[in-house]
């Protein structure tokens, strides 16, 4: 089915970090933007929707989550990283059933749409769950199955496979992509690093691995193998992968420019690492050297939203804070890293209103505070915005937010599906 | 008019940065919390509010803001501090009339209240309109007419007038309250400073002034003076006033220890500090020093936001990144900032929900994302809430937001006028 925006006040990329508002058209067909233009007839499309007072813009990408987890959400904070861990998020993690994480997926895939994320990259240990959520959500994902362990433990071995079965699964799902989820350089060893490293190259799959998160990661790396997480996985010959990176929250000088050298996308988490006690990444760093830089809410355990509003304005603030530049990061450099350098880490024709691109758009209410006056879109969009702005979703041509609710989804019932799992909680408040 | 919030989950204060949600009623009489319990009769009110699914909050209190300034929101973003002030701030400001100030004040009071702040600390520089824009709105405020110049350049005495008779003129407004607000070290001279001192002294009028915002500040007070910002008003005698200063984001640790000495209430302006290149403000040192932290949003010029939900996460996020730890500051201590000490900073009998006080009251609905699982309503009120769960707001005992909507202001009215004062800006995009 055809759609046309008439009228619309549409972002426009013009280069690297450089975005103008226009008034336009936009034309979707076939699920891509088949043209964006003031000649544009009405006659063109099956529906029409009234885009004066909107502003659209490409849906933005969540590039690092685990959404089965957001029924863990705020279960436990403000403590030590390893009693968060190790006593309250893993023990409760264990009781979930994969019936447990299709729901909590599912409202996190809601939570995200309605906030204005059209895709993400997940990194889950249910197979097929997040899938099933996603689809039912009209929301594109990138699927990393997190593989852990040995080539000889057993486990490994089967991870991969249901990986593998995975792909094979829901190949025809126009949603759906998949990547290998090797989960850190402290959860597997050599041998089965390189056996997945090897395997996703003779398949050309993407490779979405957790890197430098802690010091910890760090200092047991140094201690263990002798170098750094970053030297270690070049070392081995991963960065000869695509690969996506999380959190890099802990990288030397060295290690950043590995990383820019090999090409390898980062997905910065900056809420999460904040929140851990993990540090602040180096962005400006990172960004001065080249790296490909991305952005991820991680899950509703550590953030504890999965609403990229919220680390589009931080990835600028914070660095302007760390660095003391007004200048450094910029509007439109941030929100390159929401959605154009998402698109391009994870392979996906999407980020950008531009023609042949998916119809990943999202319309926000030019009428809300943050757009109020509109001296300048694109600062309120990062400075202001924070998702409560937006009024319609569109993921693959198709509509899936109107009027700021899913088009079928049930948020309410899916919420209350979600509450019911926290009975098993010992710790849960409720 | 009583008012009866029934089987309401509360957030109650149980000490310092300690609380706890308990299902209860609250029952307002007077403009005031009458009492707080299980057995309150739905017979001792004239209306009833189901406070089912929702959480009763004190409303949050913004410590420092210029609210007229609201028409100039991201005006002018991503520029060097000079550039952005002298340049384009300064200049459009000095357009403004004094209609132009009321309707910018109106509406950034109706985003303030619809998201979540029932109370305000103002400096301005026009006498009127802000307190106009206040008791139309029906929004607390501690109004602070900014003081600049000297005792012998007109101006100076000229503006100080002007805050008398504001005080005078509005005397029996009892959501208004005053404040002197001598501008900054570097915009007065110390016989001007100590005259406004004294002043404030013999009528008990609490002070506002920024202090140690930048870098340059510092330095040139060092150059001028011989010392910092802080112990520069420390010599004056200032600091034997009561006194909010806002800022405090370049202080030494001799200047907290005198701040935390004097008991200066220090309102902290993170997402300002950082977006202006001004650094982070050493919050830990702060704390740990017994400082009253309380939370300000600064201008919409600056912000460019007025949500204080905001800088809520802000405090406790950016700290734990810049200490490296999970556990400092937590959810309960940014709560307080955000409510209990900025209504001990402005001497409001305000910031909590507890019989005998203001019935400044907040109702968030708990059936969206930031709250669903309800694991720990305390954390996902300062991680995940932004403002958007807001539905209904009470100031002073009368019903201000219901349903998300301002009782009788119009919002897209009030936006549409604040659109057409910015047609006399050069530099606006609109």
């Amino acid at each position: 089915m055809d759609i046309l925006i008439k009228d619309v006040n549409a972002l426009l990329r013009k280069g690297r970090g450089s975005y103008a508002v226009e008034k336009t058209n936009i034309l979707i067909s076939g699920g891509k933007i088949e043209s964006i233009g003031e000649n544009i007839s009405v006659d063109s499309a099956n529906t029409v929707i009234d885009g004066a007072g909107k502003l659209a813009m490409p849906g933005l990408i969540n590039c690092h989550t685990h959404v089965y987890m957001t029924v863990l959400r705020s279960l436990a904070d403000d403590l030590p990283f390893g009693e968060w861990l190790f006593g309250r998020v893993m023990p409760n993690e264990e009781k979930l059933t994969s019936d447990d994480a299709y729901y909590s997926s599912l409202y996190g895939c809601l939570e995200m749409l309605s906030s204005g994320t059209t895709a993400f990259m997940e990194m889950h240990m249910f197979e097929g769950a997040v899938a099933r959520a996603a689809t039912d959500a009209g929301m594109r994902c990138v699927l990393s199955r997190g593989l852990t362990g040995t080539m000889t433990d057993g486990g490994g071995m089967r991870r991969l496979d249901e990986a593998m079965r995975e792909m094979r699964d829901y190949a025809g799902n126009s949603l759906l992509s998949f990547a290998f989820g090797p989960h850190a350089v402290y959860t597997t060893d050599p041998e089965y690093l390189k056996h997945i490293g090897e395997l996703a190259r003779k398949n050309d799959i993407l490779l979405n691995v957790h890197l430098s998160e802690s010091v910890t990661e760090v200092s047991d790396c140094i201690e263990k193998y002798g170098c750094t997480p970053v030297e270690y996985l070049e070392k081995l010959g991963i960065f000869e992968n695509r690969v996506i990176a999380a959190h890099c929250a802990n990288v030397t000088d060295n290690d950043i420019k590995i990383l820019a050298d090999n090409k390898v996308n980062v997905a910065l988490n900056i809420r999460s690492n904040m929140k851990l006690g993990n540090g602040i990444p180096p962005v400006a760093k990172l960004f001065d050297a080249g790296v490909n830089l991305c952005l991820g809410t991680d899950s509703a355990a550590s953030n504890n939203s999965l609403n990229l509003f919220n680390e589009l304005a931080a990835v600028t603030l914070i660095t302007k804070g760390v660095e003391r530049s007004p200048v450094k990061i910029t509007a439109g450099e941030a929100l390159d890293m929401a959605t154009y350098n998402g698109a391009s880490a994870l392979g996906l024709e999407s980020g950008e209103l531009a023609e042949g691109k998916n119809a990943d758009i999202v319309l926000l209410d030019l009428w809300r505070p943050a757009f109020v006056p509109a001296n300048d879109l694109v600062s309120s969009l990062v400075y202001c915005a924070n998702g409560s702005e937006v009024d319609a979703v569109i993921v693959g041509g198709k509509t899936v937010i109107k009027d700021g609710r899913h088009i079928n989804a049930d948020m309410r019932g899916a919420a209350s599906r979600v509450c019911a799992i926290t009975e098993k909680f010992e710790e849960s408040k409720q």
